[in-house]
């Protein structure tokens, strides 16, 4: 028996939220929901409320006469990809260790699942259908708390040796910079977050970092604030050095900022590209595109989707 | 006809010599020779003497009763490695603009030709025989008059979207650090390779620089001299900072550090490799090695030669 219509599901586990969704084998959402993801609780509870999200838009796809042929789901920490175990532990997710995400999905609903890191599918989303659509090489990085970073190289998203790649927010470009609580020296991340942001400026202004977020930053950058403007011109300048040394090592065809920190408007990623286009190398520049993130929030869910329909739409060739 | 052995041919292109080689599918060396590359006269002057070279090693396969399956050739600069030509121009090599390397070659012997970069092909050398081989995830610096980088990737040689990537010399850990003449401040080229580390020396013994080398500086090393070791420690702190942002975004296997430089000894590999650990991710550092590079001077045409060795049998399975 065939059905009519072949959809997936894409999942984004968040330390707060859950969000899940049903669409397309190409990503469009057509169902897309968030609930609490209960992760202080305990490793069963996030699973209860993966799988109880899961079983919902199954009921909807049946609903639409639908089958869903793929599950994705992007968390934090690193992911093996080959088995859909986490790797170890996650500083937002305390109880979620060595967490089986495909075992328990699969042992559940008998459908095809992936699991991969976070960063990595928001990466995956935008190059399939967002600000680097078409694009086979991209970096992106997703400015918020920290600073997460996705790869795609020749058109698959790159992991490394053992799961722990494309840690884009601790390259340093300061070896005398801040010092960073994971034992690097002027990580981009104590510069370039939102932490590193609100950090940057009241230092300037010599204030408590208490009640000051980037929101109120970004208000007074608009109102031509001297020490807000400064703050601009120091991030801009620690991430324009580190995509300079990005584009000389990869290569990308384009490069995307997201993240609550890129809804700060085109400012922000024009003075990033001054720094970037200045300190790269010619040809590397060649052709090269510095882009916001097109996706926002529902980045997650569309690349887990994707990522999971095309592994399927693979493993169905071979 | 078959004949009874099937060999291939590496060369490794220079601005003053051409060095090339007969050997193995696996880049074992049966003949190695090397031959002014006469790389001042003109662009039809290099053809001459690489196509005369190719000849000289035809010939003696011939004698061994052996076929050249495929040839092999690293050059400076940047290779489009689907066409086999080189991609404009490159400083030590002026008259080499545009080469059609594998037209040239293949409409001469008809022998299925590759050419890469010649930093790639050195980090192949040493992935497939040397220092790392085995590794399917390794990253190769040689420090020399400047600083060259390759990278494997999932066991291939990771080239970038336009053939510019693995530009590691030109990596900045140092946004507030020297200029470089790349138009990027800061670069490793600039304190790791041999000119940035006679500089650093002779600035801080405030002598001239003509006549230091990185033979007398590493001897003064062996003696204990105060600003001989200095130099020492702040090349390898540039060095080591820079592994350890590439072993956080690329987390490799194997990190082969190779080049005139790196025959100083084992200090600076040691020296690096306590910066490069302190600095890198935890999950980044588990199993990652740093070693010296092996091949020295055959890395070239070693690495060529596996190379399109290895191609020639991709290309015989489809």
């Amino acid at each position: 028996m065939t059905r009519e219509k072949e959809l997936a599901i894409g999942l984004d586990l968040g330390g707060t939220f859950l969000k899940y969704a049903l669409g397309t084998k190409d990503g469009e959402l057509i169902i897309s929901r968030k609930t609490p993801s209960r992760a202080h609780e305990s490793m069963e509870m996030i699973f209860k409320v993966i799988l109880d999200s899961i079983q919902e838009l199954i009921d909807e796809a049946d609903k639409m006469d639908a089958k869903v042929i793929a599950i994705g789901l992007g968390s934090p920490g690193a992911i093996n990809f080959e088995t859909g175990k986490q790797v170890g532990t996650t500083p937002n997710l305390p109880k979620w260790v060595d967490a089986d995400i495909r075992g328990q999905i699969e042992g559940r609903f008998n459908i095809p699942t992936w699991a991969d890191n976070d960063a990595n599918v928001m990466a995956f989303a935008e190059a399939r259908q967002g600000a680097a659509k078409g694009a086979a090489y991209m970096i992106a990085l997703t400015l918020g708390t920290g600073i997460g970073g996705g790869i795609l190289l020749n058109n698959e998203i790159y992991r490394g040796y053992n799961y722990a790649g494309a840690e884009i927010g601790h390259m340093s470009v300061d070896l005398n910079g801040k010092p960073c609580p994971c034992n690097n020296v002027g990580c981009i991340e104590r510069y370039a977050s939102a932490t590193g942001i609100v950090e940057t400026y009241c230092e300037l202004k010599s204030i408590p970092i208490d009640g000051i977020n980037t929101e109120y930053i970004f208000a007074r950058i608009k109102e031509g604030e001297k020490e807000a403007l400064e703050t601009l011109k120091i991030t801009a300048n620690y991430l324009g050095f580190a995509l300079a040394s990005l584009a000389n090592v990869f290569n990308p065809k384009v490069i995307v900022i997201g993240g609550g920190v890129s809804d700060a408007g085109d400012e922000l990623v024009d003075e990033v590209w001054k720094v970037l286009s200045k300190h790269a190398l010619g040809p590397n520049l060649i052709g090269l595109k510095l882009k916001r993130a097109q996706l926002g929030n529902e980045a997650g869910m569309v690349g887990a989707m994707c990522l999971a329909a095309e592994m399927y739409e693979k493993q169905q060739k071979n």
